[in-house]
């Protein structure tokens, strides 16, 4: 119940603050034998890594981790290790703890951050950084998700890609390959919409102030039957993990809100074969269960709640008090939140993948 | 893993088939001595209850609850009994079970149902009424849900009410009680906007059609210090509940979806004082956690799947067909879904609520 | 964790006082498309059922389960039906609820009951018969036991036997088939020693007394493989799952307390095959996990708690009182515990069965 | 369902191999604000620590626990440092690693090992050592076990010791302090009895034999109340925790096995007080909770599996061999597992703490 855990048959536990030591986690349910590229873990690490460019934090972390335990000691002639079916722990070193930086904010609350939050909660709180609020909590959803991502079908494939931000979207009529991406820094596959996101995110870093928008991710590769009845429904599960992301406010399937105003004779899915239909409307998902289609959903993200502008707040005695943050932040938190959107969406499609092994006679 | 639990410290399990002889649950983790008025959860129960007006199906069940344990016999003078600590077991027998209306689409799979994803991820199904995938499942959730709320503090009130639907939405700047929304058969606070609605909805019953909505809800009364950091946001687990409810498409906090257009500087919410803030885009809820300002989310739900008009499908043997549903279907699903979002929104702060009696040593 | 519920892939969750209105649970986790018989349900119910003759409680109870959901609604000619896949529940009616035998121990303690514990615990109980503390509750492990069974391997057995009771054991160099347990009512497979068991616990009826004693229990059939590592060892999973029964004092794996006092160089079971050891001290069970050898264990019994002579004790007051417990009990708690003991036995193994399909690549 | 975690409210989840670069895990649910002294962690694994007296294996390892997260980075005067409510990250590199040593055994299984069994069950092993069902992995226990101590009530105080070791046991009627355990290598708080023991260990050394053995422990402190019905009953909780340390095979509560032989008129505890028995055959659990008496209780372990004497086994192509296992061996590992008991049991205890606060209304 305390929530640094995530998963049912193969279960994440993590741990960590922004400013200790480490972060790290332990990975449990992993079937042996699997054969592991552990370099690919490290390439989805570098995509999440801050420093990169200018629209990214400042902070210098090399994050590279270290895995203690889970694969056989040999590899093979690519490098890769076989998964034991151990426990597989892990840990990234916290390299860059200029935490004197945050002594300022030590007794205020910065808004819309989890300051207040925690020390409500827990009357204690780690103020470096946002400690355990911190994302830097994510990068151990990223190495789980990379695992998870190498047990999973090799024709699975999980494309996020930033869809607006800072107030530009791509247009509704636009095409482009999901899978461009990575190869613009916005993270945006539609160049023209990418080159206007940055154009806009610079200005508004300039101004000190910080932007949101929208992930949308397609599913490739998902076989019909995945999801579970009642509770455990394959976009309640979906939900629960990305809305778990620091900065989501909300997620849609298929047509989702704009859906919601739609009639039944418009956005029922015709089945034109098993596993097809014609329309999408569903985003890949009924009843709970996938249905052979793609699974398409959007995740909104909040705008950075750390900006450089002055803001007024409350100190821990309940004064008012104007307060200035400083420190390193991003401008938008999306580009570098596409792989922990993966790694997430990989570590649910995993625990489904193995439980419907188990849901079927002959499976 | 298997889909039919809910909760960590409260939790519920539940079990039923739309046309099987009963739907039922269990409930533990309910602390001892507490005085309940059983009367309450029949009361939730006739709210969902079909068969009460011309917009929700005519299908007639009297939804009684049974009581089988959990309780001590005694009564005091206002017929309540006090919680013993053990598991509550139930059940609501299912009364009209006209199974016959279901034979004709045995084998033929019903666009946007999860007729065709039960079979794909079990091999079998009950095709009877939807069997367990049918919205009738949520009886359970309700029963679960009034004994939550009677576990909440008494100042805690959960008001979900009907903003949208058939595409028709309250005006944004019109003045209303949510308290209202049980005032009307379309569960629209709004008396205007809920004729409106309500006009709406007969057309496209006369039609054989069906429309979609979205409920939003406020929750007053929740502390400060609620959710837990990572994986178990309040906000995440909110939406694994809700996004489990049949129907449901999408789901925002806040200012959601609109809010990720806006900047750092506008979204932000001030801290004025200890648990209030100027304005409240996060929708109560900050790094995963209550902050004291009341909780706001909206819950987008797709037109009814079930219409009258004629559609194409694929029948088992994977055969193009024209298929006609009959049986009894409502034109929307919202106004019985108010009490089920009520009660997934109890059964989700009944859990922190008691998480948060072990978090701090002095709670 | 608030303990009526059991098993992870395969878990049973439970309520039901014992002269409340009904026992029952949900079964989740149960694959789809297995056929099953459900009068061996009712046939096992049947073993555990009080009032069968002069050993057992005079309570009338026919024990008479009623399926809720789960099943398809077809029966195949032998009167199977067929696994959905979805959760099962069951119920079974308290129909000898004679609870005015109970009231005059309301406000006093029973020596070596659960009547002082609970109170302390949850500061209110349900005193007639014991309420959830009664071994009434067995009930449902027997229905979810049975139905476990159905899910192994046909050729997997369980065969637990009354080894000692009232002091009275099968002497170590008899020979005997432990299916002959159910051929006796004192549950013992051999049946010079049965007799002898039956003679002493009539005696001690006659007193008003009680005795104790030990089940020992063969599994045969268990391939190598099942359980898991470091936590969840096969025989921590027994120990918790049988240490979990009404009584239950003790548990021994193998050679047990008895090999303790031994030398490794003769307790070593040394290798002659795969799955095949010269020995089995280790009764089945090596590094926690099954080793093909047939699993064997023994579990103490304390002497039921239950006895007609005048005991002393306090009341709610704290104050000493001479007590006289009337009602209906057994002078041993053994012969109707071996259902218990198989069904529980069922229920692990059913779970590692399950878990052993999802831990190896190509299981 | 992995296996490599433990607890329900306090959750301990492991992981390392005993041959790889380190071990370590993740505690969660720890509640905030606790002061804790992070040295006495480290004497409990100091007392568990390998290569300390002629009995204990030769492997040299400082076993110095890192803590990584959870903890406020200020200390107060005693060193001592504050809880945050967070998950608490740890390991304990491996410094010793001569894996050559088992080269040799690579293509065999040893008798009675694990060797075997985790092959058959994941189709893989780390061979180096045992890998994962090495008693090394009990380091990680101890580390949660000595924070869940600091958490308990101070006065509850958790006395494990060796009872019976190599066939030799404290005289029924000998009296001594059980706290002496820590005084004597042996663990065996009857100086008499502990030099025997040790006499008859250092034989079965020099023969290159191992022994087995019983320890007993007692609790002091718990009060009434703790435990849950039904399946989680704190002798079922204690002996799951306590049959999943290696070479545990039985476990008794209060007079166990020997109990089982004698009558309800003999075992009953008359209470006496409330919380106060005339005897304590019940080990201080009655119907599963704790009456307020001490509990107690008694495992047993066999001989060390890894014995110096040539033995038969086969090689992993089924074939017979004789088999020399090399390496650093106990002659029994009861001494060095007293402070893996007492770990378990705070671990146990600390949940059923931490539950205890939220099952009553006024608690």
């Amino acid at each position: 119940m305390a929530g640094n855990s995530f998963g049912e048959i193969l279960r994440l536990s993590t741990f960590g603050e922004s400013h200790g030591p480490a972060m790290g986690g332990v990975l449990d349910g992993m079937p042996a034998g699997i054969w592991m590229d552990l370099q690919q873990v490290q390439q989805a690490l570098d995509r999440r890594r801050p420093g990169q460019n200018t629209l990214t934090t400042e902070r210098k972390e090399q994050d590279v981790v270290r895995f203690l335990s889970g694969f056989h000691p040999e590899e093979d002639e690519s490098g890769r290790r076989q998964t034991l079916g151990t426990s597989i722990g892990f840990i990234i070193e916290n390299e860059d703890q200029r935490s004197t930086d945050y002594q300022a904010i030590q007794d205020q609350y910065r808004p819309s951050h989890a300051d207040y939050t925690y020390e409500a909660k827990y009357g204690i709180r780690d103020h470096r950084g946002g400690g355990r609020s911190s994302a830097r909590e994510t990068v151990c959803r990223v190495v789980a998700g990379a695992l998870a991502t190498q047990l999973l079908p090799a024709d699975l494939r999980i494309l996020p890609f930033v869809e607006r931000m800072a107030g530009i979207g791509i247009p509704a009529d636009a095409s482009f390959d999901p899978q461009a991406a990575t190869a613009h820094i916005t993270g945006c596959p539609h160049p023209e919409t990418a080159e206007n996101m940055r154009g806009q995110l610079e200005a508004l870093k300039a101004l000190g102030d910080s932007a949101g928008g929208v992930i949308a991710c397609q599913v490739h590769g998902v076989p019909a039957g995945w999801g579970e009845p009642v509770f455990d429904k394959l976009s309640a599960r979906l939900a629960y993990a990305l809305m778990g992301i620091n900065a989501a406010k909300g997620i849609e399937f298929g047509s989702g809100f704009a859906g919601a105003d739609s009639r039944g004779s418009i956005q029922n899915d015709a089945f034109i074969a098993p596993g097809q239909t014609a329309t999408n409307h569903s985003g890949g998902i009924q009843g709970g269960i996938s249905n052979g289609m793609p699974l398409f959903f959007r995740l909104a993200f909040k705008p950075i709640a750390s900006i450089k502008q002055s803001q007024q707040t409350i100190n821990r005695q309940g004064e008012a008090v104007e307060m200035q943050i400083e420190g390193r932040h991003d401008p938008a938190v999306l580009p570098r939140a596409l792989p922990i959107v993966e790694a997430m969406v990989a570590l649910v499609l995993a625990d489904f993948y193995l439980a419907q092994r188990i849901q079927r006679t002959n499976s």
